[in-house]
């Protein structure tokens, strides 16, 4: 596609997708979006015929962007650890940059064509499956804790998700901030440490006893 | 309200947060709701006039169950880190078991009458910082580490909203699992803890060292 009429592209779907956010995608109208984009209706249509090509354009970039990003770090030759954190901070960034586009891509789902909804999915779960192997990886090569993978994914793609519905542009965090703040509790958790090296600290005070054991004996 | 009559209503309820999952708010009809019930309109209409009242009750009676489970471990005399504990355990127990409802709660609040969104937004909000505070509570007395709250309850409660839309409940989890793991993550993360105790380490091996010595030094 020629750079210009990309942009249109860009453009007429960033605009369709504020508006499904706002007013739900079934609300919506073409009228409205051509009068948001102050388009005419036909120039609107030399780029998309219907509401739902514009739904369909707008989950399949999302998906699309989502796994562009991933192959990158898949095919990067960074540690297992290494490969989350840039997850991580990827998918945050994408979440708030595409917020609108987030949004109709996890709400409209039953408004999609079922032939489309079913790729779409399909493209969900690879990425779904491509973060997996990445916690896999780590748990296998003993960086990551012995973890269900699987679910460990669906509970930190939960957290990076979810910022679709709370994030707000105009608030206090920036996008490193929110994927500072997920990363430091991804990876080392909430409770304080003290309360899970009991062990290093007994055997420390053991040797610290006998140390002062042996003090004495030699002061005698 | 009567028992039975409200065994009915709650029924209602199912049906139609079921429909409106299946089918989207917006697509689905009185007239469905009313032949899956094996209802006549007229019977339904003795319980809710419109569909939006079912939307009303359906988002109403989640943001009220969440707050009811959570009064009761803010009343409870438990340390901060157990009532975090209850609250994940409970929020995955409501979310699994009412899948429909949490569906239409986060998905259809554009269709909600503007003063009734507004209200629920606020006990939602509610919800939230009572959440909030538990943390706060928590890194207060040194439970915790010193994370940001907000950003973390804002992470958490991704983590568990989320799984209204991956839960299968023919899959192979069951709430117990999904808590455990999310705990498990939530309260240690996921980097091994030898990489987080390198000064303890360190210092046990200097100890270790020192005593190699007095002890050559005795045998000398």
């Amino acid at each position: 596609m020629e750079p210009r009429r990309q942009a249109v592209r860009d453009r007429i779907l960033r605009s369709a997708a504020d508006l499904f956010r706002e007013r739900g995608y079934r609300a919506a109208t073409l009228d409205e979006i051509a009068a948001r984009l102050a388009m005419s209706k036909p120039s609107l249509y030399g780029y998309f015929h219907a509401k739902e090509d514009m739904l369909a354009a707008i989950s399949r970039e999302t998906i699309e962007g989502f796994t562009r990003e991933l192959a990158l770090v898949q095919r990067s030759a960074l540690g297992p650890d290494e490969k989350l954190r840039r997850v991580v901070r990827q998918h945050v960034r994408f979440v708030i940059a595409n917020r609108s586009f987030l949004t109709v891509f996890f709400s409209e789902e039953p408004s999609l064509p079922p032939r489309i909804a079913r790729a779409l999915a399909a493209q969900k779960d690879r990425y779904d499956k491509g973060v997996e192997a990445i916690v896999a990886e780590g748990v296998r090569r003993g960086v990551f804790r012995d973890v269900p993978a699987r679910l460990v994914v669906f509970g930190m793609l939960g957290m990076l998700n979810w910022l679709y519905k709370w994030y707000n542009p105009a608030g206090r965090w920036g996008a490193e901030e929110v994927s500072a703040a997920f990363l430091d509790l991804l990876e080392g958790g909430i409770l304080r440490a003290r309360a899970r090296g009991p062990a290093l600290t007994r055997r420390l005070h053991r040797l610290r006893r006998e140390l002062g054991e042996v003090a004495r004996a030699l002061d005698d």
